[in-house]
């Protein structure tokens, strides 16, 4: 691909000229439809690529309404409904959108539905319950008083939930439903293919088909006001039916309980520890989807187009960094970029043609409106998102909205012109070569690469108050001089630890997935951890590494941590290890910190432990040796300039690389160097908005001073 | 008792002038002798009671040293250790004073100790393991690599704790360890009666025998700079042995395991939630303290002579509120007095004849000394401990340290005489009469009553980081016009909730005893008190109540509750409740609150929750309501004069009382009110050190405005 063009625009009724004048001025070489949008004829005066919209299994309700049994479907699980005598009737739709979701009856309740005891955990016999049609009840017999109990039951999906949040979000008043459909079922099977067919031959001009997505949508369910009720990014819930459930055992070789996907209600989100048979489900059915895509892919191919996937909305069983998506044989993934971590999200997909990122801000009237200028924001993601493709560029990169809403600022016409060009300028002096890194890190999990860039995300990178201090781990290493992998627990104990791997970093909340629950119980996994680090290796814990409270220790990994968490029970053991060591290579001219929401009650387990912060009666900041390797303790870690260059001493220290720390090293840490050695070439990047001076060490101990403009990027000759 | 003397102090040789003028302003009527220091002759001219301190199982060295194998024991755990190949040597001293224990290696460490390792928690086969009892090591063959190992073992404590603490501090140089032994030994056994008997003779003049205390102390263990190491006032630590081992297999039925008392290295604290086999191990060792110090008792008895036992040192077994103490026939508890807690804990001790508290400060010229006035310590304790007095005052006072250093310090001389003297017209007032309660509150958790007074302390109510947010709720109770009772979760199970109790409060961090732990899957226990509330009770939770992760929620009263706590796992289910209602009962005209430590994450669980404080994304109080019930949640509660107000006015709305609140009532909460109807009065008092007014509301509605000096203390007739 050349280094020109690059730039997807959002096309507009009745504005080719401008449309004509911005394709010009940010080089744009394609134009998109978008959803609820249509393209005109005129855009076949633009000579450029044009990419399509496409729905596989919604936007044909003409199809479905004449097989309502093909429906999508998932499981729910009822409020909790306390007994107060020995008989309790439960509203299972309670608190649900009826114009969403109904319940199945028509599949057996007594064999699809659960009831359960959640004080004690006991599935209730179905000879104890009986379900009401009419009412939409569940009414269980020789309750135990002041018990709580639950009904987990199959319900069918009226209604695409995209669809149904763009519709109510824009008013879209009578237009009907978009009902989803299950090409799992033998006529939704044969329909998917025939349409797509039938709609290639109908759209010629067409050059990129842009599946919106495939069949599965990520689990979004709304509450009986129709506001959002669960939303899981990488929730399975709408790929469950009984056909489904029935080949799983057929597969598997064993039937999986509604619980299995209800999960007492947390419905398996990425936060949870994947049990077996989530992980089973997983498996079964990405190759399902996968292999269903194929075939689409395959058809979109043949009429001699390319096929390019939407990453959001029905893309379960997608997923790009799951080990099927190779066989679908798609050419390109678009997405959302409004950072680095989104960024790289996208950019480090394997086996497609080429990425592209949508950036931010959409051209709506929330941002583009009078009293605002978009350029801030655009600026701000922009800062975040080049550090990302500093390391791994995207293809492309694409706008969303109405254009002519932004052709009303010149001043966001003229910046955007300055980042496409930028964007460009990055792709050219890299020229697809590997950037130079001081050490390879591993993200270690029980997801692994499956969840590459994807860790801590709730609904799609949105902040929440529990995951922020988390989230800056991946947002300052997507931008880093460093290698990033991410690597599962089994992955660590089937294969070891691979000898280019410097670092490992285990970090999230305790009992979360993140931070590993219960398989820090796993001698397995301990013990390889542990002799890799006895023999040199690095570890850092973020938060609450290894936590699951088990034979004397709250942190398993203790041992190399130096450090555990109070819970109380070893208050009665004194703890004299207080002393701070300043100067230390990791806080060396540093006292401010910003730990975010920190973990508390921290403390050191030895005297060897090497206290880097303490305040309030606890250590945030510590590190210690454990063999020939370190550890690094960190409380949280949000993201900001200050905390990308603790996390990035961190690790040179973890590794024992101190020595090569000022090897292409910018010691202002407003700026960031990368350095391409196949091209030539390094890039200075200033990432803040204000000038900035900073002396730039190059690979052979030289340096020199540079000035740089707010938000400037600089490339240089090696020699 | 009469309402003149009550107030016991330390004696000092050649000071009997002076002595004798601080006897008669302070009203003194006793005087004693102290660790360390012995009463001279001339104190028969005081016309005094004479108390006299008894160590009953150490100083006796002549005796102890004939019969080493007498000696008290313990169980202590090893460091952990790692295996990094198939063999492993642990040094099991390691980290402990050589001084105060030795292994022992009399009785077969195949029996008696255990290698576990830490990383699977399997006991290791004692084939697999040797002990070298020269180098004090025990080697491991076929260890699992970098699996952890400890090694618990029986050890003999050749210094008594308390002797070895004042040895240290004070310098005493070569002055020979007293040497603690075990009486269920058949010589301690004998010695210690004879012995008591001849001591009795040889000490006429003796009014009291202070017994300081009886046989074994609370666990402390110095580690190998002869710095405290563990230091659990709760710890039966030192109560074990060979013979009390298999007296308890006798008596039990089954033996114990030493990971049954070593408990991972947390040796069973308070802050553990007890395990059955720990329980029955108290029960057990009560059983023989209590039936041990009765015969002691009785023979100070036969002697004509009072028996006072010292809240501390070598009580364990003794415990006031423990079933067996009123078997003993204990006639007086002494214990130190620095708060409303520490008050209530002695002068609530049933089955006793008088309580004495022994104020702060000592005086020692810590606080003795020019650049200082004790007055200012002195005053704050007394206020404190004021409170509960108003409650339910201690039948004495007594104060320790070296007397001339008080006396050279007038303002504190006339400062005591005032407290003195307040103390004394407390109890005039009072006359053994019940004061007036607003509500009964029941303190709930495993421990119940044995704990009285005595949740979430550490060593003798040290403040730590991790308990000050909870013990302020104990200490505003202290001095509370409520009556407060302490239940077991087996009490709530066995008896049900007894009808004069109108709250209920569960209160600590999860995990813990004082919270619960795995108690709260106990189907029992949840269905108890739901239905107790459901039905008007009201239930109060501070910090993380019912808190263990089972079917999906974190609190398991979260239904009562309206709140739980985010874990990570529900992230995906939108909250939408975070909307505050201001000018409540509870929050009225208050906006400023301090949670202390806090707890985090907490959210509402449905929309009827009623959000009192709301910040930093996050609830801290609210209330619910449950059936007819009530409940508040409070993110925790350290003590001081506003917090006290929220959890009166959280129980009153808790209860339902609302409509009560202003009976005897004080408008400032700098100001408390209590009432005695039997002996016709009612005192205010001004808990602050500045002038305050207030307005008091009596029975009828009546109210009146008063302005208390700095401290006052202001009695009025009810009519």
């Amino acid at each position: 691909m050349k280094y020109e063009g690059r730039v997807t625009l959002p096309t507009q009724k009745n504005f080719l000229k401008e449309t004509k004048e911005l394709i010009k001025r940010w080089g744009a070489d394609a134009v998109r439809d978008s959803d609820g949008t249509e393209l005109d004829k005129s855009i076949l005066e633009l000579d450029s690529k044009i990419y399509r919209k496409y729905f596989v299994a919604r936007g044909h309700n003409d199809f479905i309404k004449n097989h309502p049994e093909e429906m999508q479907q998932l499981y729910l699980m009822s409020k909790y409904h306390t007994a107060t005598s020995t008989s309790l009737t439960i509203k299972v739709m309670e608190g649900y959108y009826e114009e969403q979701l109904k319940p199945d009856f028509i599949h057996d309740p007594k064999k699809w539905w659960e009831v359960i005891d959640r004080t004690t955990g006991e599935v209730v016999n179905v000879d104890k319950w009986s379900v009401d049609e009419e009412d939409k009840t569940v009414t269980i017999e020789e309750t135990a008083p002041f018990h709580e109990y639950t009904v987990s039951f199959l319900a069918y999906m009226t209604w695409d939930p995209t669809h149904m949040y763009n519709h109510i979000t824009n008013d879209w008043g009578d237009e009907p439903y978009d009902i989803p459909f299950d090409v799992r079922q033998p006529n939704s099977q044969e329909y998917m293919k025939d349409y797509l067919r039938k709609w290639l031959k109908e759209n010629p001009e067409t050059d990129v088909v842009r599946f919106t997505t495939f069949f599965y949508h990520f689990t979004l369910v709304f509450n009986d006001l129709g506001k959002e009720k669960f939303v899981d990014w990488f929730g399975y819930g709408t790929s469950v039916s009984v056909a489904a459930l029935e080949a799983f055992e057929k597969e598997k070789g064993y039937a999986l309980r509604p619980e299995d996907l209800v999960d007492q209600g947390y419905y398996n989100t990425a936060f949870r520890v994947p049990t077996e048979a989530y992980l089973d489900y997983i498996d079964f059915i990405q190759q399902f989807v996968t292999q269903q895509a194929k075939e689409l892919v395959d058809i979109v191919h043949e009429a001699g187009k390319e096929a390019m996937m939407f990453l959001g909305d029905n893309w379960i069983g997608t997923e790009p960094y799951g080990k099927y998506f190779e066989n679908i044989g798609m050419d390109a993934v678009v997405g959302s970029v409004g950072d680095g971590v989104t960024s790289r999200m996208i950019s480090d997909i394997p086996h497609i043609k080429y990425s592209e990122g949508r950036f931010l801000p959409y051209f709506f009237p929330d941002t583009f409106h009078e009293d605002n200028n978009p350029v801030v924001e655009a600026n701000e993601r922009w800062l975040g998102a080049r550090r990302a493709n500093m390391r791994k560029p995207l293809d492309r990169i694409g706008y969303g909205g109405y254009l002519d809403l932004a052709y009303d600022f010149p001043e966001f016409v003229d910046y955007t012109e300055k980042v496409t060009n930028e964007f460009r300028d990055i792709i050219s002096h890299i020229d697809e070569s590997k950037p130079w890194s001081k050490l390879k890190v591993a993200i270690i999990n029980p997801w692994g690469k499956l969840r590459s860039w994807q860790n801590f995300m709730v609904a799609h990178a949105l902040w929440y108050k529990q995951i922020y201090s988390y989230q800056g781990i991946l947002e300052s290493l997507s931008g880093m001089p460093v290698e990033v992998e991410f690597l599962s627990f089994d992955d660590l104990k089937e294969d070891g630890i691979a000898d280019d791997i410097s670092v490992l970093i285990n970090a999230g909340d305790a009992g979360t997935a993140f931070s590993g629950g219960d398989h820090w119980k796993d001698p397995e996994l301990v013990s390889v951890i542990r002799e890799w680090v006895y023999n040199g290796g690095g570890f850092i814990g973020i938060g609450e590494p290894s936590a699951v409270q088990h034979q004397g220790k709250y942190f398993q990994l203790s041992d190399i941590l130096g450090v555990d968490k109070e819970l109380g029970f070893s208050l009665s053991t004194n703890k004299y290890f207080e002393d701070l060591t300043e100067d230390h290579f990791i806080n060396q001219n540093r006292t401010e910190f910003d730990f975010g929401e920190s973990v508390h009650n921290i403390y050191s387990t030895n005297e060897d432990t090497t206290i880097l912060e303490y305040s309030n009666n606890e250590i945030h900041l510590a590190t210690s040796t454990y063999g020939e390797g370190r550890s690094v303790y960190i409380a949280g870690l949000p993201y900001s300039i200050e905390n990308t260059r603790l996390l990035l001493k961190s690790m040179i220290y973890a590794a024992g690389k101190e020595d090569e720390y000022h090897i292409w090293h910018s010691t202002n840490p407003n700026c960031e160097i990368n350095v391409y050695p196949e091209t030539n070439y390094y890039g200075i990047i200033n990432n803040s908005m204000k000038a900035q001076k900073t002396e730039i060490f190059d690979g052979d101990g030289n340096s020199k001073v540079y000035h740089l403009e707010p938000s400037e990027l600089l490339w240089e000759r090696i020699k």
